[in-house]
């Protein structure tokens, strides 16, 4: 089971890379002048094995489930919320919805598994795996094999089709305390430095989320556990889903753009369990949440944008989307200085 | 003359930003969540005296002229770039002109005075104040009749359409030189604090422009030098247009968004001569240029970006008016609570 978690990544394509990065030093600006946007272009030229890549085929999937853990008392939002929130995507009204259409990305949402299951809609993907996850102070999240098919919806989420830059997004009350746990698991990283107020819990509400976690740290993880038990213990429907989805766009050949706390906990299992993975990944902003600026860091990812926001969703990821669209054009569009017979320094 | 430039700026709407402020609690999020976007959808609500503000008519106009300086030894590449570069931005080539076409902005040109005069061309409009400031090494930059046409091009740059965000770009080679002396002279600051490798200057070149500066300000700068006279001898035709640009419209009620090094040294201008145009700056982008963090520290400015651009033309902004659409299309199309039936913390 899982076993193609380990399959290796696509290569990227370093000639296209040498040619992209040849080109920029012959557009009409001063060499490096566009900064990051010209590591942008040479990363999507190895990505797409051309040296004038192209943003075509924008996706964004969000992942949503709900978490036992919530009986703990970790969240400011009702659990009913996760569900709510999933009309909401699907009607139009949500920021994910929003910045999508803005950006003519391809959209819709996976329900992995709600309290309340939910109706069929346009854009709505169900995959009632179970009504939300177990709590993790009181055993595992999840079975084997419901993460099996958590990873694998993941995987599949737009296999049959077009994709150049993948956005994963999540939802689901209570997800910020199964990230932190899985950010204490992985980097060895004290509770009280990674657990954040979330949707904006209260100090007392934080204080049982710092308990919740610690409890099912102390339940589960020892220095024998591995990636995928940790993921098992400690995640969430969506958490796993995203682990899969950036795993098997590595594979496919297909670059994602990391959003924000919840999804960085899914990138960083991903690049844990199957290592290649971190070169098809880009981190889109760092997010107000206190301890996703201590775990960008750790992991050396240098995101795009910080603009204080602590939403999810992949609204992070969506509103970068734009940057990546500005590199690409700039990468293929301006001239060079041989084209528009400017002198060169 | 110049008296114009005096007049306030128009009065943001207090009861429409507080009108936004009470939605922007009320859309579907945590409040609070979408960070630096709701902040801008809240002043666009100021400047448009509406609770939801839209982004339609952005401009963008790059002012372009040479500059004496140059013959000081003072820009890694020939002065004839200036001209060509011009040429590059109508003919589609330039970065600002593919991130204008990016976001539908309307765009054009304006020559104040090239080394080598122009022809006439489609989105380039001609107004040949000299060919190129004097060298303000030896003397004024330029004398008082020309700084007027200047500053008046500026604010008549996009006077007879609408225009919701002025975007105002700028070339001349030589002119990170007239920035760092503006802002010493404005600041106080040392000039080795400010004094930075502009398009890519050597050492030798580095040193020759640190001197340059120093010589300027020696020459033409006491505690007495009335922010004019400042602009008058170490400034730009660009520069002032720049200027004008951004007092005609805060005083017109347009919100401009600054680019970098050379458009915050005419921002600080700006503001000094008239302060109420702070109110209507947004600032796109730090710069890689080494004192633009330090300057925009100064002025308690907080850009959007820092995606190490230093281009300028406008092309930091370009690419931030991204995020300002981002944030007025999630402040109008997010739904609210109310309307998508989510339940409240």
């Amino acid at each position: 089971m899982n076993s193609w978690l380990r399959n290796p990544a696509a290569a990227l394509c370093v000639q296209s890379r040498e040619l992209a990065f040849e080109r920029q030093q012959q557009l009409t600006k001063p060499p490096g002048s566009l900064g990051r946007l010209e590591q942008l272009a040479i990363d999507f030229a190895g990505f797409q094995k051309t040296p004038t890549p192209e943003l075509k085929y924008p996706v964004i999937r969000v992942f949503a489930a709900d978490h036992g853990v919530v009986a703990e008392g970790v969240s400011a939002f009702p659990q009913e919320v996760t569900a709510q929130m999933i009309y909401n995507f699907v009607g139009g009204g949500a920021a994910i919805t929003v910045l999508a259409k803005q950006h003519g990305a391809d959209f819709a949402v996976i329900n992995l598994g709600t309290v309340e299951p939910l109706g069929e809609m346009p854009k709505l993907v169900n995959i009632q795996i179970a009504t939300g996850t177990e709590n993790f102070c009181q055993g595992a999240a999840m079975s084997s094999e419901q993460m099996a098919v958590a990873l694998e919806a993941g995987r599949n989420s737009c296999a049959d089709q077009p994709v150049d830059c993948f956005i994963g997004g999540e939802m689901g009350i209570g997800n910020t305390t199964s990230a932190a746990a899985i950010f204490c698991a992985l980097l060895g990283a004290d509770v009280d430095d990674i657990v954040g107020r979330g949707t904006g819990v209260d100090d007392a509400g934080l204080q049982r989320k710092r308990e919740a976690v610690q409890r099912g740290l102390d339940l589960h993880i020892d220095a024998d556990t591995s990636h995928e038990e940790i993921l098992r213990c400690l995640g969430g429907f969506e958490i796993a889903a995203l682990v899969g989805a950036y795993i098997g766009h590595a594979q496919r050949g297909v670059p994602s753009l990391v959003d924000g706390y919840i999804s960085t906990a899914a990138a960083l299992l991903a690049c844990r369990i199957c290592p290649g993975v971190a070169d098809w990944l880009l981190f889109s902003h760092c997010s107000a949440e206190s301890a996703h600026a201590l775990v960008l860091n750790a992991m050396q990812a240098q995101p795009l944008v910080n603009l204080d926001m602590r939403l999810g969703e992949g609204s992070g990821a969506g509103v970068a989307l734009s940057l990546i669209q500005s590199s690409l054009l700039l990468h293929s569009k301006m001239a060079t200085f041989a084209e528009a017979g400017v002198s060169e320094s």
